[in-house]
């Protein structure tokens, strides 16, 4: 293990995070002046974040050309978790403030871009607070490393290792020369998105800091909000429908693979011809939409318009990983509850914002049942595994269902942890359920006493961490996390 | 698709089914007389079995020498529906007498050994309708149609088709020459454990009807009753304990891999050494106990001895897939409740009567991911997985990877239907998830409306027959199911 690598690439990102800080921290200062606590929470959090920064790049300095595979897959889980610590200062010194355990969740919630939270009146809170979970959001969003492939290029070659960890992109279809340029790529994309987004927000309506903010949390797919209603909040305005749309529209942008942008801007008509991934993924929102619809209409006797209104705005934030809330799903009859469940599980498009398992690999798994069907009749037939025009190999194809497998095994067992760690409070079945997928799917609301309109205050210290832990878990999709925990990872070999 | 074979097979299946409908109705006329309804009802199964069946056999006639592999598949899962469809006319003409969808549902619940039911009160019908309850069970034990391979031993080597999907032996294991003979042996073996549990109950005090019923739903881990109940009936009397430790340790007979018999029989020590699906099953039975009686004792401040023999039977009647219940379970801290649902997604051991997902398959899975974690670190390492001693090659590791997600993949789809098909009643979001795993693992009881205390009385037809679908598609273990929907099938090709 090259601990001076792991301590030189930590020290850059804390030092990028203080970045972050520090422009929350001036925008406070300008709002509520140099005296208010949450100038002095983001001023203490932007030096902290620094001081450590400049420690581990002094530590790690050396020559380095390239980080080898192992030190990547690490580096990825510890600076997840390092710059989770760090960001929960803020909500730790400001009033009204956090305990430890909820400013950890709110930081790792938002770099995660999960978008649970245990805040429950953001009214109370200083805008320069709000701002940083945004921003948060917004830097996990691409990736915080990815960013950073982007802006430290000196690294080299073994960024990749980073890169394919980071954003489970298809490792085959970015050359190894080309990363830099691509990261450097996929970062405009995201920042012109943003902006085009945000510029939208202002035009319909919204504040700058409500715009710059919605903007932010939309495209990373987090889903955290300045408003305790969330985008209710703007439902009822005269342009609400038309914020809605354009969220909406947002969402399924920051969902879609990046990768199609790319696709697009090179003018690779024949590789976009193949993008089964995002058709599919547009088939299934249709498809879930108008189950919904037909569930409240024909069954539940709702109206139909604004049936499809909820519908349309519910799906694609839930199935976009994003978690805003117009309607509080809850009151929707049950038969909705398991589209929205199957939606939060399967999650967006491999390389975009989105969480959840992805609908590649759903995409994956349905074709090789399939084949294994089949292959009961023709045991001697070969079979080749496509998805969206490439060919997978046996290898890709069993890690993917092993990962299918590997979260449901995660899941029941931290259901079993959180029921315990919760044994005396009585959280119910549902609630328990909700809970374990909304953050291991990085989603955010989810059911029961977590749903739409409640918040994870109520839940115990230790069940807070242990969720973040899973909203951490969940981002790096299983593999680069419990690699963590392996002592082998950690020895020189 | 060779018609006349399937219909012979399956005309000879319905001859083995009249006959267990022939000893209950004889059991019913020598009970209650030839004139009651469930003489009557069980005479016309009885009948309409042996007609069906000399009708399938004449269309039939011919030599064959093996059962290819496709027919071999389709004949399992057609075969388990005709006879769950011929097994409903008992409960659909005695008195008080079931609703077409339960009838169904209560007979395929005996066949697959899942033992939910939708008898309110067993009280108020006839022992001989209680008796077909059990036979059913027994007989779907260890598989209809490995006893039909023992039996029809002149089909010869295709048979090892039918004993791959019904078993989930390791075909490796099983010679092609021995099949039958092993198939006679395990039918030995399953016979004379039933008969040393029968005369063990009758010692300990039940009457001969009850040790026969218990004694045959025991060994099959069916665990249908003749008492709302259940074991609970018995836990009061001066043996109650002695009843309940004797039924404990016969679920765990019927869930262990009866080639641990086999192997003893020839006296393998190599390969018992080598068990490990057998010591892991044992090893999490053991902690799950402990679990249980730490969350209630420490956590729910319950009585100490009076925990351990609640956790003690519900733990292996859960896992073993068997579902007696002594304890309401839902009244146990919710703790204890994911400790329970992971202990029924889990199941027995492949290989045995039991359902569920099957030891062998988790220990599988967690050593795939274990390998996939270290191959991060060495790439070019090969490795070599093995199970009981057994190398497991790569198409086999997929299949079974593939089979876990495919299981939730299926159980996500099936709780969206029933949540569907029962909007209107409203029932809620964890009696659906129970209802889903409990009868696609084959186990019985669920949690919520579907609890131990509770039936499946209250859901609609089209649920219930969903939910008996479900029974049949967890009994083949999923892909002997689907390949019943797969046109390509049913083709001659
Ligand atoms: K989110
Ligand atoms: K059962």
């Amino acid at each position: 293990m090259n601990y001076k690598l792991l301590a030189r690439v930590l020290g850059l990102l804390l030092m990028m995070e203080s970045l972050a800080l520090l422009v929350c921290f001036l925008f406070a200062v300008f709002d509520v002046g140099i005296g208010d606590s949450s100038s002095f929470a983001l001023g203490t959090a932007t030096s902290t974040a620094l001081l450590f920064g400049l420690l581990l790049v002094f530590f790690g300095r050396g020559k380095y050309d390239r980080i080898p595979r192992r030190e990547g897959v690490l580096i990825v889980g510890v600076g997840w978790l390092a710059s989770g610590v760090i960001g929960s200062i803020p909500f730790l010194l400001a009033e009204p403030g956090l305990t430890v355990a909820g400013a950890f969740f709110e930081s790792v919630s938002g770099l995660t871009t999960t978008g649970s939270t245990v805040i429950a009146d953001l009214s109370e809170w200083p805008r320069g607070i709000l701002l940083w979970r945004s921003i948060s959001q917004w830097l996990g969003g691409l990736g915080i490393l990815v960013l950073f492939v982007a802006l430290l290029s000196s690294l080299g070659a073994g960024t990749k290792s980073l890169f394919r960890n980071e954003s489970s992109f298809e490792a085959a279809e970015v050359s190894n020369a080309k990363i830099r340029d691509t990261a450097l790529l996929l970062w405009k994309i995201y920042l012109a998105l943003t902006l085009v987004c945000l510029f939208g927000l202002k035009a319909l309506g919204m504040s700058w800091f409500d715009a710059v903010s919605h903007a932010m949390t939309c495209l990373s797919t987090g889903g955290f909000s300045n408003h305790n209603e969330s985008i209710g909040y703007f439902s009822g305005w005269r342009t609400g429908l038309a914020i809605e749309m354009w969220l909406t529209l947002f969402m399924l942008l920051g969902s879609i693979s990046f990768l199609v942008y790319v696709v697009i801007i090179q003018r690779n008509w024949k590789r976009l011809r193949n993008e089964e991934e995002g058709k599919w993924y547009l088939i299934l929102i249709v498809l879930s939409v108008i189950g919904i619809v037909a569930i409240k209409y024909v069954l539940g006797g709702r109206e139909l318009g604004e049936s499809f209104r909820g519908a349309i705005f519910t799906v694609v934030s839930i199935v976009s990983s994003t978690g805003y809330g117009t309607a509080d799903f809850e009151q929707w009859p049950v038969g909705t509850h398991f589209i929205i469940l199957g939606l939060m599980l399967m999650g967006g498009c491999a390389g975009s914002t989105a969480g959840g398992a992805k609908v590649s690999r759903v995409i994956l798994l349905v074709r090789s049942v399939h084949q294994e069907i089949i292959q009961a009749f023709r045991p001697h037939q070969v079979f080749r595994l496509h998805v969206n025009g490439n060919s997978i190999n046996d290898q890709s194809r069993a890690q993917t269902v092993l990962f299918v497998a590997l979260f449901w095994f995660i899941a029941i067992v931290s259901m079993m942890v959180v029921a315990i760690l919760e044994t005396a409070h009585g959280v119910d079945f549902e609630t328990t359920v909700a809970a374990v997928l909304t953050t291991l799917s990085n989603i955010g609301p989810g059911f029961g006493d977590v749903g739409p309109t409640d918040n994870f205050s109520h839940l115990r210290q230790p069940t807070q961490i242990y969720l973040a832990l899973l909203m951490v878990m969940g981002r790096l999709e299983i593999f680069a996390f419990l690699v963590l925990f392996v002592p082998a990872a950690w020895r020189k070999f």
